[in-house]
């Protein structure tokens, strides 16, 4: 097993370009890597360990192998959840995962970020307990998950032209307006957000489910890459790691998690897409679900978004900006009371026969000094005319 | 100028089936039939000196001339509304629109419906002093507004084909389940939904801007001809009357009223089936709002609903049925914690290689007791499967 104090001078090559001047960050970073290997992606207990003791101090309790009761009080949780905790982690602390992870990092140019660092995005912060101990990222240059605004555009691989046609059009608006677009790499709605951002000159973030130095799916190699080299491909699971079920659902939690909001663009009425919208909705995040054809197999989960998860009906690259408070909206239904008047002696009038105000009250229902007023302000108009003491209306 | 003596003498052909013993009665429904020649459409002042003094007295008060301090009084209204509606009524107060329209419904056998029949939708009279004071309705064997389940399916008149399809699906649905369809018998959506209602051999109604009399459109009027057989046609305006622009936006808020949901299927994004949309909402009746392409400007305006009035997301009959309590709904996005710890063994199984439990559990990151129980549940689920004293995925 390799030991916190092994992994610590193994350092200097995996950090970010800022340089560490105290020893602890150095022991914190090499910590945090060591609980990467050792956790499941939103594993609360380690997350817990972690927020009370700090990375490294509580690596060294968990390096002695402590009883459930020294867990539980050590974490503040309860006595059950530390014996679970223990029980999981037992056959993965011999393993020699983070330090493999390592090698393959540096191989692959991906660097460890860790809270402190500062391009870590904070938002994620917010997932609290739940909080990954480190991201693992490639590229990087146009990572800024902190400062600039940033959506998720996600949807379903089964997409269909119109759906990629409009999550591509949403994310080269978005793109374009400084917007920074991440989703999560896959076929279809995914893939589409990328590619739109990356050729509207934007920025775009790619979450991966597996170790950021495996291309998944494989059929995108390319698009990662470009990913990559302009803004960054993210994983919270050691490089060399397996992309399973599981970690997608947990991936979903980091893109969510990471951004102002999550516009699901077509979906599957089962897809994992819905899943990262759960986790925005429960981490407050505003959810926005764009419409298809009700007879449209892949628009049946944004529908379900909009009936039972409150989200925010997207038409376009404005919605969107107004989700995440870029730009008002406004709008009304009913006429207003002097608009009423002026549809009803405009019904009064005919274009060919011209009326007089008194035939105009009686057609309208309306006082002869209302018909006057309004006369007044639709001949303004150009959509009234006088014939000598009659009223015409102007085609 | 018709008394209101005089139009009582003619009444026994107008009213419904039903006696009316009472002298009383007969010259309510008379009265009514006098302010609905003199009322445009949801006068507020008419409707308030009817409700206070019933309608015959209130028309006797009207006959003679009262001033706008005595109308006030009587109507409990401010002084201004009491003058402004004296002298909108004057130019109409000679008219023999009513008994004028008396005589065409005779001819088309038309019935007059007031309050207190037993086919008065007594939903309309959450219209307040906006209520009609009567409604002309043709055929109305069908005619139940007050029994059965009702829902206004509204629309575009220049719906899609896609439009026009969901309109029919679910129309038809909810007749087959004995719900009322209501519309306006316009071209696109109105008529589809009508159409498809008549098809499954439910009821269907028409409220008409115009005269009950008159088919509009004209291309309808086959149409108007088999909802009147089965169903009613309905307005609140006598036989003869012009369908006004205004006359249309206050016929939407009969539909919405007399109906336990709007939805409505297509609509621009200034179409006037918002308006019905926003009269229903201002009743507190649900709204329903069909999704389509972001990409259709005939689905902006039900977008627009989505977005501002809060309206649900219809995308079928069930979802309908839903919102006027005939059905409940579920769903939840996010795995159980059960669900979620079988995902992760599922994940660590292969399908061609058994692997032993502490594997299982190195790779899900679970303890052994976990993986066990969990792979006891996938047995019998048959998604694994045991090889000696190793565990397979069941493809």
């Amino acid at each position: 097993m390799t030991s916190l104090d092994d992994l610590v001078d193994r350092m200097p090559d995996v950090g970010p370009a800022a340089t560490e001047p105290h020893a602890r960050q150095r022991e914190d970073r090499a910590a945090r890597i060591l609980w990467s290997g050792l956790l499941e992606p939103g594993d609360r207990v380690g997350g817990a360990l972690i927020r009370a003791r700090g990375a490294a101090e509580a690596w060294r309790l968990v390096e002695g192998s402590p009883s459930a009761d020294v867990l539980a009080a050590e974490a503040d949780i309860g006595r059950n959840e530390a014996k679970a905790a223990i029980e999981r982690w037992a056959p993965r602390l011999g393993s020699r995962t983070a330090e493999e992870a390592l090698e393959r990092a540096e191989r692959h140019r991906v660097a460890v970020l860790v809270p402190g660092d500062d391009d870590w995005p904070a938002a994620l912060d917010d997932l609290g307990d739940h909080a990954p101990p480190c991201l693992w990222v490639r590229g990087g240059r146009g990572w800024s998950a902190g400062r600039d605004p940033s959506v998720a555009i996600v949807g379903a691989r089964a997409a269909t032209s119109y759906g990629e046609h409009v999550a591509g059009e949403i994310s080269a608006g978005l793109a374009a307006a400084g917007v920074v677009v991440v989703s999560g790499a896959a076929y279809g709605i995914d893939g589409a957000a990328h590619r739109a951002a990356l050729a509207s000159g934007g920025t775009t973030l790619a979450f991966l489910a597996g170790g950021c130095d495996r291309a998944y799916p494989s059929g995108h190699t390319d698009l990662l890459e470009r990913i990559a080299a302009s803004g960054a491909v993210v994983s919270e699971v050691p490089c060399g790691a397996a992309p399973t079920k599981w970690r997608f659902l947990q991936r979903n939690r980091l893109i969510a998690a990471a951004t102002h909001a999550t516009v699901v663009v077509e979906a599957g009425i089962r897809s994992g897409s819905l899943n990262t919208a759960g986790h925005a909705a429960s981490l407050g995040r505003p959810i926005g679900a764009v419409p298809g054809p009700v007879t449209s197999s892949a628009s049946a989960g944004t529908h379900r978004l909009l009936r039972e998860f409150d989200a925010v009906c997207v038409t376009g690259v404005d919605d969107v900006r107004e989700l995440i408070g870029l730009d008002p909206g406004n709008g009304t239904v009913a006429p207003s009371p002097e608009a009423a008047g002026r549809i009803r002696v405009l019904d009064a009038l005919s274009d060919r026969v011209p009326h007089r105000v008194e035939d105009v009250a009686a057609r309208s229902g309306m006082s002869g000094a209302d018909v006057r007023a309004h006369l007044g302000t639709l001949m303004l108009e150009g959509a009234a005319e006088a014939v000598a003491d009659r009223w015409r209306r102007v085609r």
